[in-house]
């Protein structure tokens, strides 16, 4: 079926080079489903974008877990950056530690606002439309009105928007504010690559 | 596109349920990709399928970690049983411990061999029978020898067919031989729920 293989294929292409989904979804469109090529593809891109932001390649890092002491929920995340002298760094480690306890208490959906799928992104959308309509606002500004509250839904549930839930350590500081810090701190480029969290009864 | 719907809602219908990718495609094929309709389906089918095994609900567990000390390969683990007395037994916590430290060593791909999809299943057959088919095996052996190198297959890439990377402390035994004999010890239904896995680089 090439219905799952697609989506198999998205997935691949994701943990392969670590690019968001619709960047994934637009490389193989483009090359027929073709993963060397897509790879390829999405390299010379990625480089382009880089080096229009002046970033380099963030393929160095650390892993770091984060386990509740009640042992029903923990939290692994992925933090990297260009060199092995920044990830032995101990601010370095200490944000990834940070990241993980903050994933665990936090339930984070996705790392970043590009790694919300499209289907999630029209489905939530449609259900703020509805809920507006039946709340009896005017129809011309149900728009207005879900486009506002999607905007909170990405607020909510992007780890990297997130304020860190320990605010009185971190000023209230979002994971993508402490994240640039640490990229200004450390002169690399950082990147959270990848998170998982689970619970017990989920 | 409800290609992606579909392939989205078998993963939101294994989360919700945390039963196998077939057994939630087939309920969401049933009941026309009504979720809630679903749920109910599997929940009815795996009450039978537990009550067959004399199985209970494994809905209490412990979630578990390991990160390698340099950073680079860490593991997080869900191990489920019965009740929380057996969740604090220090034998069930040694077992998600060496699950985790295992899981990290040997990369495995799916839990059981349930969770192999379908399409990942057929392309591994594909490529085992061209193989066969370039070494000049005569055709009629061919799928013979595909089907071997596929149960190869699952041996290495299923968490459960895998024996403990530490096999002098387990006696060459698998992680299913170890679930089994732990839920024979506690008597209760253990269930190595799901892992991730990330490396730096990968």
């Amino acid at each position: 079926m090439s219905v799952t293989v697609a989506a198999k294929d998205v997935k691949e292409l994701r943990e392969r080079t670590g690019a968001g989904m619709m960047d994934c979804k637009g490389a193989l469109q483009e090359t027929d489903g073709d993963m060397d090529r897509a790879i390829e593809l999405l390299r010379v891109k990625g480089q382009a974008k880089a080096a229009k932001r002046g970033e380099r390649a963030a393929s160095e890092g650390l892993v770091h877990s984060y386990v509740h002491h009640n042992g029903r929920v923990g939290a692994l995340v992925e933090v990297d950056c260009e060199t092995d002298f920044v990830a032995r760094n101990d601010d370095f480690a200490d944000f990834a530690r940070e990241v993980a306890s903050h994933v665990a208490a936090a339930s984070p959906l996705y790392v970043s606002e590009e790694d919300v799928p499209e289907d999630v992104r029209e489905g939530e959308m449609r259900v703020f439309a509805e809920q507006a309509g039946e709340e009896g606002k005017p129809e011309q500004v149900q728009q207005k009105i879900a486009e506002g509250r999607m905007r909170k839904w990405l607020e909510e549930n992007v780890l990297l928007n997130q304020p860190h839930v320990n605010s009185d350590k971190h000023d209230g500081r979002t994971i993508e504010e402490m994240r640039a810090a640490l990229s200004a701190g450390t002169g690399e480029n950082v990147v959270v690559r990848r998170f998982a969290r689970f619970q017990i009864g989920d």
